[in-house]
């Protein structure tokens, strides 16, 4: 896509409105990812000055957010290179992040009153789910409630803000496009979490089982709560490194108990919600972009 | 001041918005500062519901550029009380200035677009500011133009857009009051480098001559490198735990070369130049505000 290099180029435009040569270093070290925000608008939106803009304003606070998040999961690779915390420290990624934040914010106030609101109150919710996340590693969860609500606000919200605010631009229905990019980062999310137990590690780029170690209960280990003959043996292993005998055992139980198979069918309900939330408006482009991330080899 | 109970009140509602219940519980912790930017805000546009809610987001910002200094400084203490990250972590430091950071910036969606611009761009100039500080303390600087430059953007940027952002709400001369705001900022920040000379270590809650020892080169320090006789030595004891014979030979030096009398006198020079760029205002509490700040003890 042509236009995601435009969203790149605005990108660079608002920060070296900064005036601030370091920020410029910064920006040129951060690995780009798939810029599923920036399709998405572009694909509601369609392309203009107006939408360009959007989507640099929803990439750089993405970034900033992931630079906040590197400290805090103390990752030190991003998208198979070196995170800025790794290149430099953990300091220069607080500080750039809040640089890329309030650059964006600032571009919002610029911008329809409305879309400036919707993108502004989803960062409050993207920090507030980024809280319960590690919050919700100190404990074994076995709420489904806790983990919907957190998914929501970490990775589903900022979507959900990008295709609302893009429906603004573009005066289509923004409650619609608003459920569907809702529905979409669930899914998103509910996917990512599965690939953590069915890719092998070296598809991943780090260790696969990582996130029951680290202490996070997705969806697939919430249905195996629910369902296995010995929780407490779940229990057991919970933020632990497993040995191949432990792991060869969860993912047997996740198969024998359908907890694997229901996960990804539950992602693909949430896609197919998505898609029917928009199905007035016929955009095979939108359509694309669900299936292609529910239709997949687990 | 009663108003800055309402101040208070006011950001607690902001944050109770958020539905959050461990954001208001990390509110609570908060040590509360002297709210110099409130009391100038409303000094300028006096009390209504709108220059309320700018104080409670101007201290928001305020509050959460805090959190993530302390992480950066790896400071323990604020105001006397344990810090965010002493408390908890550097996690919820980072994640609770997140969530602050961006409920103000969704307040200011709903204010005038030219404040929501002045405050968010102060932002982006303090947080620039933060890595400039950052960055000055790696060798020995002997330039006052990338000081004034590094203190204007961390401290006077928001208390210059305060004062802006109140002349604008109560319609009055924003570039005059934006004046103020600055000229006052860059003192204030000129006196706390005093201060960490002048006073001794009880009375700042942190050791004497601490900026040094971190790699800062303040004011005082910049006068007398220019007029040291021994260059040499004076390099020599930056970012050292000092002895007291070192620390008393500084002192001397400080004296002989009047590089803290000088200092002292060009924050004394810049709040001269605050208060005659809103001498048409004729507004004795802004007056006071300068002046107690800059004729004391030292």
């Amino acid at each position: 896509m042509e236009e995601l290099s435009q969203v790149k180029d605005q990108i660079k435009e608002f920060v070296e409105d900064i005036n601030d040569p370091k920020s410029l270093e910064l920006l040129d070290l951060l690995a780009t990812g798939k810029m599923l925000r920036s399709k998405l608008i572009l694909k509601i939106a369609g392309i203009s000055q107006q939408s360009i803009e959007l989507c640099a304003v929803v990439e750089m606070i993405h970034a900033a957010s992931l630079l906040h998040d590197d400290v805090i999961d103390e990752a030190y690779t991003r998208r198979g290179k070196p995170s800025i915390n790794a290149l430099f420290d953990n300091k220069t990624s607080i500080m750039f992040g809040d640089i890329l934040y309030s650059k964006a914010f600032t571009q919002l106030t610029f911008m329809d009153k409305e879309i400036a609101y919707t993108i502004s109150n989803a960062v409050t919710l993207l920090s507030v789910g980024e809280m319960l996340d590690v919050d919700l590693t100190k404990d074994f969860n076995i709420s489904y409630d806790k983990y919907l609500d957190m998914i929501y606000k970490k990775t589903a919200s900022l979507i959900e803000a990008s295709a609302a605010s893009a429906a603004i631009l573009a005066n289509k229905d923004k409650d619609a496009f608003a459920l569907y990019g809702k529905n979409l980062g669930l899914a998103f999310q509910m996917i990512d979490d599965i690939l953590d137990i069915t890719q092998d590690s070296s598809t991943l780029g780090k260790p696969a089982l990582l996130d029951f170690v680290e202490g996070k209960v997705t969806i697939p280990y919430l249905f195996l709560y629910q369902r296995v003959e010995n929780k407490e043996y779940l229990k057991s292993l919970y933020k632990k490194e497993l040995s191949a005998k432990e792991a060869t055992w969860l993912k047997e139980q996740f198969k024998s108990t359908n907890s694997l198979e229901d996960s990804i069918k539950l992602a693909q309900d949430l896609g197919n919600i998505a898609i029917k939330s928009i199905v007035n408006y016929n955009n095979q482009d939108l359509v694309y972009i669900m299936e292609s991330m529910i239709n997949r080899e687990f």
